[in-house]
């Protein structure tokens, strides 16, 4: 039922300090930590002899003991002690995932096959952070990642459920244009306001007073990764011909979606910025003022979640503003359609 | 499953202030608030859009805009504007529930059919304040329904449920007297208490001491309004044969049993005297008192559902004192059967 | 699915004071309290009136009266009045349970024939003082009664789980016999360490410093009492020719394992030692650190559960240390084996 041959965000690499992270992705339960020699490690997170979770197990060196019995593994899986005797039984090596940091996440592969380098998401702006500043963060929500996809590919929810930081009345009331790549599963939604208020979470930062024009291009790169291009700008100027746009403020806002179970989902932000590069203030407001933004979606779809479990069917009327989350929907379902068997 | 042609409590009207109350009644989610003009409205909880609770909304006017997306009905439930497009849905109204508020209960009709003003119980004592006072509350028992019912039918409890507030040993050891009217649906227990000791809950605010008579005569109006009128006075003074009865103190105890769910119930109350009218101290005391009397109840209700989750039949030895409680059983299956076609 | 026909520990006498205690064992409710006359009585906890726990109703002399109506019963379950009627019925009566104390626990028998008095366990330890001290305590855990039995026939985990305490490399690495008694359902596991490290948990009783001789010889009587016999020596020096071990330390570490339903089980322990007897300040640091040590169990165990919760099948890797527990679970299957027809 889920979509493993895909790249997910895991942890933030910050999550990874001296103590394994434990974290349920996909259904499966996953160990991950860093070494003593800093690389970070994925592995199944039960031990083989009776199941105890590696993630409370202690890291030595390269290796993690389990904290019960004290059966100890390499960064490969492999079970290279157990108590009490000499001899290693083959059948306790468990499983590792493959990883890969890029800046602030850490991305795993939970499909069956190989991973594939060239399907990771590229975000340079938290990579290479020539011209760019970068806040993140993570939140768990207790709904099913397709809650996310709707409230993420609908961003006229900003104008009521985020109206003291990010949401206007222009947001609810553009129009958007929606563009699907079936070819590979990307949705786009354009919206592009003219003349509108600058909301706190960007006169704050920016310094731009009155009215602004202000696009937000949402590029979802299904199942898992999701990508707002936000510009901010003075009225009428807008990006050169050559492409530059050096007189506007961008701002990338990245989310990874990572179910955890059926029923509940994990939330990755990060912001990136090509202004007010390394002013730790600005890391610091943006950091709170997104958290908080994120907690509204978390509480929303918290209790859509609770309503919906109680009803054998939710009906919905859809409107235009539904345009890009159905599109999701459909991707997502040609997805999963095309790893049944004919 | 719910009984439905029929009125139930859902709200005090002290609940409703500037933001809308959300309530489960008879199983359906119910957002109860008033308008900037006073009105008070019910309507179905739950946005066409996506589902997302209207009582997270916000009260504009005579109007309710949803908190997620920004739909906006009318005070009869009709959506009148929704975000992104001129067009309104005609799918995107929802149920509005009528209301009746009489003095600190507000009434609700969750019918299929018109709501029947003539089967509103008739409660003057909150209504028209001339001669009374009183106080009102609400508790919510995760316990069904029925349970609360047996509780209110068999008033022996108090002796040991209630025995530093209302009972004394004489309401556990006096025998009742019981009488069903089964075309209306109403039973009726009567406990005459001659010369006995008063308790705290009347000592103090009678100013009488030492013995007393005292009758506790209940009516139970099927399913959702109990009556319980209580009568204290000096020993061996009946009522006289002109029916009046000035020597003697009354106090009406009132019960609201609204069905939340399945196994939740919500315990209305509200107490009314004809003496220490006006007195706000006396007020304070008796709702002190009763908050107190209730969450025994409370507690106890809780308790017998957390036992009976675990079992798959509760057997029972029934005695005399419960002859009302049967009564009540009897009354609620007649009329669940006269539901059912033929 | 329970094997009812055994004595099982159902309280520690110090629980039982004024008011009665509640416990479910073996999937039953059981109200145990402590009459004025000082027997110690263990009734069905739930009144036939309406199900109320006899549990929170009130010790009154030799008779427990249900805190609901008041129907009270005497030491032996016979109801003896009812409110409102001077006839019992005779279907109020409730079964009881015979229990003995002995020392600082009660244990019960909840089996359907009569009580086996030559089947209680032996514990003279906790019950003739002369020349010992003991503490006891309880814990209960969310997890299956199997999960504590494969946790305290396999001691290795002393290494890894108590390494704050009780647990040393050695305790993993020394190999252990194992003998099992198929005729009485007991199963032995001893673990001869020789000159090894002194635990915090013996060297700061027993003054022994740098390396010791420690044995570990468990005595498990299927299904509910467990004995690990520990003996801490000087190195070299094993018991006299003659029995005698008078240069030797011995502690007795007792284990009550009581189902309490499917998945939950009443962990009972005490400790006693024949040194350091009456040093009241041994007996507060021996019961802190044996109820950390617990506790340590208890969280690991509860872990387990809520991993084994959410998957269908555990797999298993078994290895050396693990033959005591596997003989046990030997031993209790062919003991419910013996419970069903052929």
């Amino acid at each position: 039922m889920f979509l493993r041959e895909h790249w997910y965000v895991a942890a933030l690499a910050s999550e990874l300090e001296s103590r394994p992270l434990s974290r349920q992705i996909l259904g499966e339960h996953v160990a991950i930590y860093r070494t003593t020699g800093g690389e970070i490690v994925a592995l199944a997170d039960s031990c083989p002899h009776r199941g105890y979770p590696l993630s409370l197990g202690t890291v030595v060196g390269e290796q993690l003991v389990c904290g019960y019995h004290g059966f100890t593994f390499d960064c490969l899986g492999k079970c290279v002690s157990v108590p009490g005797q000499d001899r290693v039984p083959s059948r306790a090596d468990v499983r590792r995932f493959p990883v890969v940091q890029q800046g602030p996440w850490v991305w795993i592969w939970m499909g069956r096959g190989e991973a594939d380098p060239t399907a990771l998401p590229v975000t340079p702006w938290l990579v290479d952070t020539e011209g760019w500043s970068s806040v993140a963060g993570v939140a768990k929500i207790d709904a099913p990642f397709h809650f996310l996809v709707d409230n993420l590919l609908d961003l006229s929810h900003e104008t009521y459920l985020h109206n003291g930081s990010i949401g206007t009345p222009e947001v609810a009331t553009t129009p958007i244009e929606v563009e699907v790549d079936d070819a590979s599963n990307v949705v786009r939604v354009y919206r592009h306001m003219k003349s509108v208020d600058c909301p706190p979470f960007y006169s704050r930062t920016t310094g731009l007073v009155g009215k602004i024009d202000r696009w937000q291009d949402v590029e979802y790169f299904a199942p898992g990764f999701y990508l707002l291009n936000a510009r901010i700008a003075p009225i009428g100027e807008p990006p050169l011909e050559d492409g530059s746009d050096d007189h506007a403020f961008h701002m990338k806002i990245l989310y990874g979606l990572t179910p955890s179970t059926d029923d509940k989902v994990y939330d990755f932000w990060a912001l990136a910025r090509d202004f007010c590069v390394g002013d730790s203030e600005v890391d610091v407001f943006l950091e709170q003022m997104q958290t908080a933004v994120v907690q509204e979606d978390v509480d929303a779809l918290n209790i859509l979640q609770t309503r919906a479990e109680a009803v054998l069917e939710v009906s919905e009327v859809s409107i235009k503003i539904d345009r890009g989350g159905l599109a999701a929907r459909r991707v997502l379902a040609a997805m999963a359609d095309s790893l049944t068997p004919a």
